[in-house]
């Protein structure tokens, strides 16, 4: 017997008739004589039409009556897969994040999970019930309804994993697992039966979009085992991914993946006062905006000056540049170069650590395509470039056969 | 300045450009100097969507589930028009029913209101804020989401107006206030300036559709003054119905109105032993089905045997079968016969206890027009009649003039 936490995302619960395959999901587990805990987000286009509705009443509208409204995407799946269990027979409750409680900062919109309290849940699950429990959301220091964001729902699943000291953490999507690289880019991209967290965090955060990165640190930083499974698939198919500890994968490969990211766009600030302090009064008010700044390159020039090279993802560019055009006195550039025509190309592999070379590789294969290298950055279990947009397939096609990613 | 608790229906914030137009309504009010809270409905439609899903799901779900499912709707809303207030310069705030809170029994999907504390509210309305609190929902002993049942939201605004101490409760609807019967039927209707709340209770009771009972005996016991208003008038226009109490109605109507309800069904028990407790034998099991019988009549015949007539709603007339014919060894009856084909003709008002010949009138009038009557039941303000269903248009015309209530 073990103690599972499955999630399912929006898509999987879309309609009653998805709904109801869920139910029958979480039966089966029940059957095994598991005890189950259900997480799961909205309706696939539910949350959509309610951000809708309170753009249109007010582009700034207050993030505390935006969550009230939002949050009711999961509240009604809830209560629907509880009906939906219960016709089959299985014992099962929803849970409201307020009735948890799942507790959160303040930061209405995006709020970040502070605590759970697992023991009513633990009870119930001991006394063989199956909470259903609404993704995405909690309550706030102010007693109200907070939304942990986009793709909080596998946030919320991963969290409650470790409240109720569950084994495992199953997160169904559309999806089937986590590939060496983009089924749909490169057809002999293997599904990968392990992953390490380090190696997923960096797939997350470069496109892959099967896990939220928020829910990878969690998972991560509480060891909680997580498998990706497809909603699509029968219930015995388990050939997911499973993210692991590194230390549990024991033939490691280099490279684990090759990601890519259209959504970035590169800012090139010219003719910048190389002085100390220079970066600080560039990066600072991004940071104040809200801009995530990723790939940073300097280039000394002759002449005193220097240019600052970054990139953002496309939704936060406006963000950027207006930032930067206040900011222009202060720092003293001479002008802003934007593009959005860019893709961004990540190998990701843990095996790095230990393998010279990879870096290289990257550059020579890239080098052969005839594709040039725009910005370089490299973490301790990743290179990544950003190269013109068009080349995206290309690329990854290429790299993915020079690692030897390539299905026999 | 006065305290004012405006309820807004359905019909009213059906879609955003409606919710504008209530938050005009609302500043409008605040303007004045009033402190103003707000209850309001789900979206039109909105409700019944989510009732449907819960339906198609198990006919017989669980209503604590359903209530999760169902409570969405006010949720939404609240959310929606706080934003909508805020943009037009409106501190507004946005509470559920548990952050109130409204704390009802536990009868799911049918919740009594059982306390609100309006200490919060109280706080908050008098630091010049708007609170927007969602209808029809509450928080049961079980620190689950209830609901009121249908037209749950007249009563908690009802509930809400008496625990803040509001000088009056707004009632906004599609229609512009109680009339003497329904316009559609007599053009010459007339709209109520005042009425008594015993009157409308018996109007609510027998199908004039504007307020819900529950709410109309609530504001009755609390002493609740209750507008009927327009939420399709100009703000200025006040000229709806008000509720009072009897005294404050100088210039009493013998009748106050007509009413008709078209969803009835006779039900005739034949051949039923005329000995005593037989009457229980028989409504007995139709309260345990939680069938409500109105009105009911018993004929002697000269075998021993009797035969009872009584009506219960269409919706309630299956039950009511199965329940007859579940018992039909305990009552010892030869047959059941039933007729949908039937409506309810009341006239009422509180004139009715000084003046007589009031339900003589009715009599003779309907035997005027050759309309043949098949039941008759009495209240101290009301007299009903039973008669077929084609004559329903007819019989209230010609009692709205024999009772002077035509328009001039």
């Amino acid at each position: 017997m073990a103690r599972i936490v499955m999630k399912f995302g929006g898509t999987s619960v879309a309609d009653l008739d998805r709904i109801r395959n869920v139910a029958a999901r979480v039966k089966h587990q029940v059957d095994q004589g598991d005890q189950v805990a259900v997480v799961v987000s909205a309706m696939a286009g539910a949350t959509n039409q309610l951000v809708a509705w309170c753009q249109a009443l007010s582009p700034l509208h207050d993030a505390r009556e935006y969550d009230a409204v939002v949050a009711t995407g999961e509240q009604v799946t809830v209560g629907l897969l509880a009906i939906a269990l219960q016709t089959l027979g299985v014992d099962a409750r929803s849970w409201l994040g307020w009735q948890v409680p799942l507790r959160t900062d303040g930061a209405h919109g995006t709020a970040r999970i502070q605590s759970i309290e697992g023991d009513a849940l633990i009870a119930s699950l001991e006394a063989g019930q199956v909470p259903v429990v609404a993704g995405f959301q909690g309550i706030g220091p102010d007693g109200r309804v907070t939304t942990l964001g986009r793709g909080g729902s596998d946030t919320s699943a991963v969290a409650l994993a470790a409240a109720v000291h569950a084994d495992q953490c199953d997160i169904y999507t559309d999806v089937d697992g986590v590939y060496t690289t983009d089924p749909r880019i490169v057809p002999r991209a293997r599904k990968l039966a392990k992953i390490s967290y380090e190696e997923m965090l960096e797939l997350a955060s470069v496109g892959a979009k099967v896990l939220q990165t928020r829910s990878v640190e969690l998972a991560m930083k509480q060891r909680v085992r997580v498998a990706v499974l497809s909603s699509f698939e029968a219930p015995e198919d388990r050939s997911g991914t499973l993210l692991v500890d590194e230390e549990e994968i024991v033939e490691k490969e280099v490279v684990a993946g090759i990601a890519y990211a259209r959504d970035e766009a590169k800012v090139t600030v010219k003719h910048v006062p190389d002085r100390p302090g220079v970066a600080a009064a560039v990066f600072g008010p991004l940071a104040d905006a809200h801009v995530n700044v990723d790939m940073i390159v300097q280039n000394v020039s002759d002449d005193g000056t220097t240019d600052m090279t970054f990139t953002v993802t496309g939704s936060d560019l406006p963000r950027a540049i207006a930032s930067l055009e206040q900011s222009r006195a202060a720092i003293g550039y001479a002008r802003l170069i934007t593009d959005t025509d860019v893709a961004k190309i990540s190998v990701v592999g843990t095996g790095m650590r230990s393998h010279a070379g990879v870096a290289n590789t990257m550059f020579r294969t890239l080098a052969d395509k005839g594709i040039n290298i725009e910005v370089i950055s490299t973490s301790e279990i990743k290179v990544s470039v950003l190269i013109k947009q068009d080349y995206t397939e290309l690329a990854v096609r290429a790299l993915h056969t020079a690692y030897g990613l390539d299905a026999a």
